[in-house]
C-alpha cells in the first residue's frame, strides 16, 4: 500500500512474505477469503480487513504499570497509537517520577491505580514491573475491570479465564537465540 | 531445584508446566532422554542438561546498539548475566551519552563499533535502534564477526544464512493481544 500497489497476487505476496502462495491463500480463506481467482487481492481492502481481524479498527485504552526504562520505552513508541492503542496513564512507585509526563501522559503513583482504572475504562495494562509485585498488581487490575495484560514481568500470571494475557519474556527470547547458535555450531562442526 | 526437590516425575512436571506428561517425555526424548522409568528425572541433572542444550553452559559476549530506554532496560537486566550473556559494551549516536556507564559498562560512540567488535570477539548484538539504521548497522556487525542479532528494530533483517537472528517485534505482540481480545468478544457476544 505504501508503494502505491493497488492489487497483488498471492504469488507476489508470497515472495515478499517468504511463505508459500498456497499457505497465504489457505490462511486468508480461514477468515473468509479476500481475493478473486485471476484478480488477486485488493491491497487496501486486504489491509482494512486484516486490521479488523486484529481488532485494530477500534481504539484500545491502555496503561503502563512501571515507568522504568522499559515502561518509558513502550510509552515513547508512538507507532502503537497509530494502531489504536491509546496510552491513558503510566504508574510507578517511585515518588520522584510523580507528575513527570512522557509524550503528554502523566506518571501517577500506584495508590491512584484502582480508581483510575475504574473511571477510565482501561482495557489493556502493560506490566513492566519486577516479578515480586506482578501477580498482586495483575489481580488488582483484573478486579477493577482490565481485560488484557501485556506481561513483561518475568513470571507467569494465573488469571481467570476471561482475561487475555500476552507474555513478553525477554530472557526466553535470548535463550532461543542461544539455542540456535548452539544448534548451528553442532551442525557445522 | 529452588524448592529443594531432588527428583520429579513427568506427571509432577506436567502439573507445573501445563503440558501433558507424555509431551514432556517425548520432548526430552528428542534430546536423548534424561529420566528413568519409575524414577523420574533428577532435577539438578535435568537443569544442567537443558542448560547445555540451550547453550547456557558457555559465556556469550554481547553488546547493545542503541542506549535509549529499551537498550538501557536490557543493560540493567542483571539476570542475563547469570545465564552467561556478558554485556561488553553499549553503543549510541548521542554524544551526551558518551562515557556514561550502566552497571559498569561504558556507552561508546558508533565510530568505535567496528574496532570494538573485532577486538573483543563479540558474538551477540542486540539492536535497539530505529528501523532506518538497523539494516546498515546489522551488515556492519556481521562483516566484523558478529554471529547473532537480537533484533528489536521494527524491521526484518535479511542477513547471510549463517547469522542467527531472533526478532522481538513488540508491535506484533501487542497485535496478538488485540487479536485475542477481539476473538474472545466474538465468541462470547
Amino acid at each position: 500500500m505504501e508503494e502505491g500497489v493497488e492489487r497483488i497476487s498471492s504469488n507476489d505476496l508470497s515472495k515478499q512474505m517468504k511463505v508459500t502462495a498456497s499457505q497465504i491463500r489457505q490462511d486468508l480463506n480461514n477468515f473468509g477469503g479476500f481475493g478473486q481467482q485471476g484478480y488477486g487481492y485488493n491491497v487496501k481492502y486486504l489491509y482494512t480487513e486484516i486490521g479488523k481481524i486484529l481488532g485494530l479498527d477500534i481504539d484500545h485504552k491502555m496503561i503502563i504499570i512501571g515507568a522504568g526504562n522499559l515502561g518509558q520505552a513502550l510509552a515513547n513508541y508512538a507507532a502503537f497509537e497509530k494502531r489504536g492503542f491509546i496510552l491513558e496513564g503510566l504508574f510507578d512507585v517511585n515518588p520522584r517520577l510523580a507528575g513527570v509526563t512522557i509524550r503528554g501522559v502523566e506518571i501517577r503513583m500506584m495508590d491512584e491505580l484502582k480508581e483510575f482504572v475504574q473511571k477510565n475504562d482501561i482495557e489493556i495494562a502493560a506490566l513492566t514491573i519486577p516479578k515480586a509485585k506482578a501477580i498482586e498488581v495483575a489481580d488488582l487490575l483484573v478486579e477493577n475491570g482490565v481485560k488484557a495484560i501485556w506481561n513483561f514481568a518475568h513470571t507467569d500470571l494465573d488469571l481467570q479465564e476471561d482475561v487475555i494475557v500476552e507474555n513478553v519474556h525477554l530472557s526466553e527470547s535470548l535463550m532461543q537465540l542461544s539455542y540456535n547458535i548452539t544448534r548451528y555450531r553442532e551442525e557445522h562442526k
